[in-house]
């Protein structure tokens, strides 16, 4: 709690300007913008001594483009006004912060010929750490993502808000909010850190006031307030906090791409290219709905396809995610300004330990790259993923940062997400072992490892909160289960679990289906019967994958090998498949056994692994195990062995 | 056949050599080596005036390690001399060919104290022609491939030869002889040339000498010798003057990995290292059968992964391809030599326009850069085509000279095959149209294309002698295959078509079954009652197939458009898919319709083609057709369209 006390003043005058987006959002929504008499000022304060010393400040105030601004601050000067072309409710002020400005407050007086001036008070703070310290998640990181709205419901004074166009809540209905909250996510920071894991990312949790389905989070009505359903600002920082006194980092889920429908902004466009499509969008305006004929083409490969139609590559760019999400156009100079600043603002609020970026391959790609190479900039060691739903791993590497691209892309991105593993590991679980399916699927899979710049940097996982659930996609097979998640907590990768799936947790009533795949965590509602937290209710199946997660991520968390070790695989070999990490003195193998009868392996295959004679720790049971001529299985399975006592 | 005449004279010396070498071959089999009166030696000839002026000369005769050679000729030295560590009945010899050595034949005198002098006559020729015009097949032509003994029986005199082991000739048998010879293809090269085709691809004919499944040729028993029941020499080399002289090419199928299991050599082996396993192989040579526990692994990727075990990449490498095929160590110096130099012999002896190698990713992989790398550097212009039968595009791009791995690897090699989009235009056509199947598998197999060093010099096909024929694999559906084979002949690739699929032969009484792929020609057996090459007997669908084949490869032939024309394909739409390539004034426009009820495509969205108002023709109908403002099918189907008049 040190870190939140000392930053509680310095917060004052954010949550001052959030109050006054919120009246904004409110009246912007309610009445005519001129109205309004409150000013927008984003971001609402800014930083000395960071590595970029320019800040572009964006105010939204009637009239206010008809001001000229001034500013007496030692070391901060104001290097450009500009005025938008479509709205007079806009000025964006350049401000340069010299390397000598001190943290303070200061006035940006507004002024206009025969008009009283306009003075609103910025402050420029000093920095809580520095920018070497925001280290990102990495390969000794394990990853429990959660959908804030389902994990728990702390606080049920903020499940309706009657200020927010959704109003109603309905646990009954998977698109509907079911009141989890970040107070929810504190509540069980313990339980999540307890199982093993040393980050956390929760979907977005900023305002999505949109009239239906805001629970998801993804369509963000204002890039710097937490959605009162969620909680307030002081409960994001003090799950921040917590995260940070047990060494956990949080990651923040941010978007990039698009908005949601219902952003203030949307009532008063500054320019004529703020979003994209923004004519056909202005045009029908009035009829307004769900479904238009200016969506996303979805057609992602265009990014990377050198015959792709340029009509193609716009259509995926350019289209809209779905009509109630406006698609940001990064290639106008001040969006592409306001997202990268919002980016950095939250990173240096919250003390983040990444981010996740929704759609990766949506916005404008040279604005990505432009836009993690702004915030790589500013924390060396931080970490960013990118969301690229495809099962090609030619499309998930090229987002790599350090992909030898053909065309000279660099992404400065550190991580990408392994869809194509997810999918080889599914299928290879539940294959026949045959000789093109089976385990050689995961094997062939892994082997692909040799394109990619950085796997150990690539984020995997078996489940997420748009793809189906691991449990239903094996079969609800524990077993199977066991052997997935193991072999994927060995990997050279930065692991990702899904709530709820050390639990088992399913969407088998209806595979693949959103609300499902996000249902309530058991135990995070008052009256629940089920109880994760406490195990009460669960069934030995769950009980035993709780275990088996807490052991495994408990072994992961201080294993070298896996973390960071030389990977070895062998091809698999009579339905059965071996893989060894190995750093140093510590070798962990995870083996993959697929026959129901018993069945004796000969060792003398792995000799190169050079375990012969020494004795191996189950990191599950605890039991002993000596490497000698062969190794029996009595039946289907997976087993985790260490050379570490 | 002026060329032919020309180098008559210059052959008697192989011949000669080539039946001594069958004389032994003979003898090798019958009787102890030692009995065998006249030597080996390989390369039968050489020439002057080679990039790379060394050669290493194999003798082969009894004793003849014990020898020490003399050669007195201006500019040809000794300059080291080889007795195996296995056989006394090997020496090999390196000669070093000064740039002023003049062409012609001198003696080698092999002396041995208290021993008669053993003399061989050995020639060095003048080249025939310039390196720089070995020109290899590019994008500018069009494969045929054939399988000889299945495409014409010429002459009946030649299909069993009892000196050899397989002595039975079976047409209702697959896997039997069937009488195919070089002469058959002779005089098919008018037919092959009319339908469109600039190249030639034959599998292998060099002797296969093997008690049975001959008739497929990648088992060589003498790689400098052309099966006798595919004709001679004169007839190989006919084949090749035949073609020099329509301006086409000829393609040599080759193998660098494994030769046949009664090749002479097998039954004295110079080294302990001359073929993989070979201990296994001797302590066993006894009881050996079709059926070893040192078969390769197949596991290609372990030439790529970074985490393969050494024990899976040598069995992958030095595993023997089937128990009848030795897997020869290219890590051997003197085998490397023998390969590299047989592979030069063919070039020069033949003026090839090309190879295609056998089964790339088993053999040692440095050694086939060393390969690729020695031919490219004698013959700068020359084309080589690797097989990686794999649908990953990783590993097939990975072997593409200029690829940009990140081991470092260079292959050297031009072209591979392109398997990846073999299987996506088949799937493409094939599956229904949904968001993720049907033409999108197309669209999204070509976008890979961004990957590849040089897509334009990878060879496409949809069938070939290994994969079920195309006809069968799209349900024998005409319609589909004119899909699928106009397609594949509009792409930035060098295409490969299959003998026979021109005229829809199938394989689906048991589909990839290799005999069934390998069915006999229709009209190369006297007595056929059907005959493609004069339409005889061929159903409308065939005669219309290969009408359309041809006018789609003559059009080809002449049209920069698709050889080196720039591609612009946009993304399935409505169950169409339109590509376009583009060269300077020539546009052409390969347009698939999936729809079987008529529609219409409003044009707007394929503006940037720049087509508007102009007039197509048709090239399979001739008809005309203006780009307008829509198009309308009126049934399934495919349509090529060109600017050209």
């Amino acid at each position: 709690m040190k870190l939140h006390r000392s930053i509680i003043f310095s917060f004052v005058i954010i949550f001052f300007f959030s109050c006054n987006q919120k009246e904004n959002l409110k009246n912007a929504s309610a009445v005519s913008i001129s109205n309004a008499k409150l000013p927008i000022v984003e971001p609402p304060n800014w930083w000395i001594g960071m590595e970029n010393n320019n800040v572009q400040l964006l105010i939204h105030h009637p009239n206010i483009s008809e001001y000229k601004p001034e500013i007496n601050y030692n070391g901060v000067s104001i290097k450009k006004t500009t005025p938008t072309s479509k709205s007079n409710n806009y000025l964006f002020i350049d401000l340069e912060i010299s390397k000598t400005t001190k943290a303070g407050k200061f006035d940006i007086i507004l002024k206009k010929e025969n008009t009283d001036d306009f003075i609103h008070t910025y402050e420029l703070k000093s920095r809580e750490k520095s920018a070497k310290d925001y280290k990102g998640f990495d390969s000794s990181d394990a990853i429990y993502l959660i959908t804030p709205d389902r994990f728990t419901n702390a606080d049920e004074s903020n499940d309706i808000n009657k200020n927010l166009k959704e109003t109603t809540i309905d646990r009954t209905d998977g698109y509907q909010r079911h009141g989890g909250d970040l107070q929810g996510i504190i509540n069980g920071v313990d339980y999540i850190s307890d199982l093993g894991f040393t980050t956390i990312w929760p979907t977005p949790v900023l305002t999505n006031d949109m009239p239906k389905g805001s629970y998801h989070g993804y369509a963000i009505t204002d890039y710097y307030q937490v959605d009162p359903r969620f909680g307030t600002m002081d409960d994001y920082k003090n799950l921040a906090d917590k995260l940070r006194q047990k060494g956990m980092k949080l990651i923040m889920d941010q978007v990039a791409n698009h908005c949601g429908l219902e952003h203030w902004w949307m009532k008063d466009l500054p320019f004529d290219d703020w979003v994209n499509n923004q004519k056909n969008y202005e045009d029908n305006i009035d009829n307004w709905t769900y479904k238009t004929n200016i969506g996303s083409n979805h057609r992602r490969t265009t990014n990377q396809d050198t015959y792709a139609a340029k009509v193609d590559r716009k259509g995926n760019n350019e289209g809209w995610f779905v009509a109630g999400m406006p698609d940001l156009n990064q290639r106008n100079p001040f969006m592409a300004t306001y997202i990268i600043q919002n980016s950095i603002w939250w990173i240096e609020t919250l003390g983040l330990g990444g981010i996740r970026q929704d759609t990766y391959p949506y916005p404008d790609k040279q604005f990505m790259s432009n836009w993690a190479g702004a915030i790589m900039n500013e924390y060396p060691n931080f970490s960013i993923v990118g969301e690229e739903w495809s099962y090609n791993p030619l499309l998930v590497g090229y987002w790599q940062t350090g992909a030898n691209n053909k065309d000279g892309y660099e992404s400065n991105l550190k991580s990408t997400m392994d869809f194509p593993m997810q999918k080889s590991i599914i299928e290879g679980i539940n294959e026949e072992e045959t000789w093109g399916t089976g385990l050689v699927k995961i094997y062939e899979g892994l082997a692909n490892d040799f394109h990619y710049a950085t796997p150990k940097d690539i984020m995997v996982f078996l489940d997420n909160h748009d793809e189906g659930r691991m449990f239903t996609a094996l079969n609800e097979d524990a077993t199977k289960s066991k052997m997935a998640l193991g072999y994927m907590l060995m990997l050279p990768r930065i692991p990702q679990i899904y709530y709820g799936t050390e639990i088992l947790m399913d969407d088998t009533a209806n595979h693949g289906d959103h609300g499902l795949i996000r249902t309530d965590f058991p135990g995070g509602w008052k009256g629940d019967k089920t109880n994760a937290f406490t195990r009460k209710g669960l069934s030995k199946d769950q009980k035993e994958m709780q275990s088996f997660v807490k052991r495994v991520l408990n072994y992961r968390k201080n294993s070298k090998a896996i973390q960071e070790g030389k990977t070895i695989h062998f091809a698999p070999f009579m339905g059965t498949y071996f893989l060894f990490r190995v750093k140093d003195d510590e070798t962990v193998v995870h083996i993959i056994n697929k026959n129901d009868k018993p069945i004796s392996i000969d060792l003398k295959r792995y000799a190169e692994v050079d375990l012969r004679g020494k004795t191996l720790k189950n990191i599950i049971t605890g039991e002993d195990f000596v490497w000698g001529d062969d190794f029996n299985f009595t039946e289907k399975g997976s087993i985790i062995l260490t050379t570490k006592k």
